[in-house]
């Protein structure tokens, strides 16, 4: 993890990623490049953080990617990935120790549909807190959710197996885990209630140790989280 | 291509697909579906097509793939796989003779996020002829298409290449390709006229052997677009 401050408008660009290492511009509390910081720390791989203030992004960041998105990587050849899934893909073909997809066409494939139906479910993380906010009945919204985590269970439990691509941790995990470890958060912990399997889940996911290595306190969640949600996101909150 | 009329709810459901093909569950004037048709035929895959009435899906589809999408692929071990870029992305993997994608991991990004982009041009292609339909002014819409457009330029002036992805066709002009064949139909063709290379690359594409050979007539398409537009869309016309 970096203890770095986030680069801010008109700070100073850095100079080229060492040839050793790929750079991950990221931002502490950004559960898309949570999926990036996971399967760097599963892989062991050798890395560097900059962190970029979203709301004040560094002019030299949006020439590297003009979409302004973290998470971005950047190699010592001065090449470019972003989209979550795409970095975490091409960390995977770069370093294959450790493999996190499996060897089959039809096994990466189903970790592709898997993280598209997981796509439909990530929108409401950020509409039930949106609409509690704004003091809206959101009980449609939660029973749609439990839905689509009672979806889920169904998957774990015609699988039989612990992780959502086997017995042990694959891809698809890491790329759903970012908004599992939000629940309490967001206080959508409740809607885990109906589906034990996808509970159990959580709890052998927060034994892991890249999870663990990747993973903000309770305290430091919350206290961005409140500021976020004030509309003046403190992304060095902690360091 | 098929010859095959769509399979409607009540149908009796195919029996296994055989050893030496796939099978593609399609619709014949689906620019999704056609992606992998493209991809079927460049790499010069063995396969069947089953097409699909998708206003009256048949039961025995619906279990195959519950989200009732075309393209489906489906093997001669009843794996079933879904999603237009998954569905290519595994052909390549299990088909490796003639590779439609650069063999290094940066090049596969890059394909990635030109997808990522192309994916915000497609909804386009529906507003528009959508909002026309309507009686709204487009203009606007039209005037933003024209911007996405003139970014897909900029990228072939950039890059000094026939195509996206080098010198000869790779998955990701396969992959963007549909939308532009159907820009005379969805009366969108001015829209190329501030952009020589884009125009360009569209000449070139259609005298590819894939595209040519997934290709309908001016007048097909015209009569499926008609029936579509007026909620009846005719699934067989034509055969």
């Amino acid at each position: 993890m970096s203890s770095e401050k986030s680069f801010v408008k008109g700070s100073a660009a850095p100079g080229p990623v060492p040839d050793d290492k790929i750079r991950l511009y990221s931002m502490r509390f950004c559960p898309f490049a949570q999926r990036t910081r996971l399967v760097l720390a599963a892989k062991g791989i050798k890395h560097e953080t900059m962190n970029i203030n979203l709301k004040d992004k560094p002019e030299w960041f949006l020439k590297k990617n003009p979409l302004g998105l973290v998470p971005t990587l950047e190699n010592s050849s001065g090449e470019v990935v972003y989209e979550s899934p795409i970095t975490c893909e091409y960390l995977e073909e770069v370093y294959p120790e450790k493999k996190l997809l499996p060897p089959s066409p039809f096994g990466k494939a189903q970790q592709k549909m898997m993280l598209e139906h997981f796509s439909k479910v990530v929108p409401y993380f950020y509409k039930i807190p949106m609409g509690r906010k704004n003091g809206e009945d959101v009980s449609a919204l939660e029973g749609e959710l439990k839905e689509k985590f009672a979806k889920l269970n169904e998957d774990l439990v015609n699988k039989k197996t612990g992780f959502f691509g086997g017995d042990s941790i694959t891809l698809i995990d890491y790329m759903m885990w970012p908004w599992f470890e939000r629940l309490e958060l967001m206080e959508l912990k409740h809607c885990l209630g109906g589906t034990p399997e996808l509970k159990k889940w959580t709890e052998r996911m927060s034994e892991d140790t890249a999870v663990k290595a990747c993973m903000h306190s309770a305290e430091t969640y919350k206290a961005f989280y409140k500021s976020y949600q004030e509309g003046k996101p403190d992304y060095d909150y902690g360091l």
